[in-house]
């Protein structure tokens, strides 16, 4: 049962990140979310895939893997779309 | 080792919240931020909490506690600047 919970709990927090993606793509702009947040969280999930190795636990390894993709990706798109707008001024 | 390393992953996957929180309050802007990705996030950390507290796991229940209220205030902040836009116009 607390098994199942926290898969359950990894595959939400893992996929949430898709809809900021999309959003971000979408809209071309990423202008309210947090540069700090993302290269923060971005080491904190690089390092969470360590320790999944570390401990040789998959799931801990998929879903970092998986999360780190996710907000490298957002941060990428940030950065382009703020630089884009700067130029364009 | 490992555990020092689970440690730091899980102080940097929970303080990253702490900028887009302030970001958010100092700009009263979150239209990127994603809705979607908020709702999906904290129905997740609120399963890791449950896991923690099944597995009697205190680092599990703390960083999930804290994260989860950082992930609460982001989107009551969201919601709250969201509508004060759309009742200026």
């Amino acid at each position: 049962m607390a098994d199942l919970i926290g898969l359950l709990a990894g595959v939400l927090t893992t996929i949430a990140f898709v809809p900021q993606l999309l959003k971000i793509y979408a809209t071309k702009s990423g202008k309210d979310v947090s540069a700090r947040m993302f290269v923060m969280f971005i080491a904190g999930v690089a390092l969470w895939l360590v320790y999944g190795i570390m401990i040789r636990s998959l799931p801990v390894i998929i879903a970092n893997l998986l999360t780190l993709g996710l907000a490298i990706s957002i941060m990428a798109l940030k950065v382009l779309y703020s630089r884009r707008e700067a130029s364009k001024r």
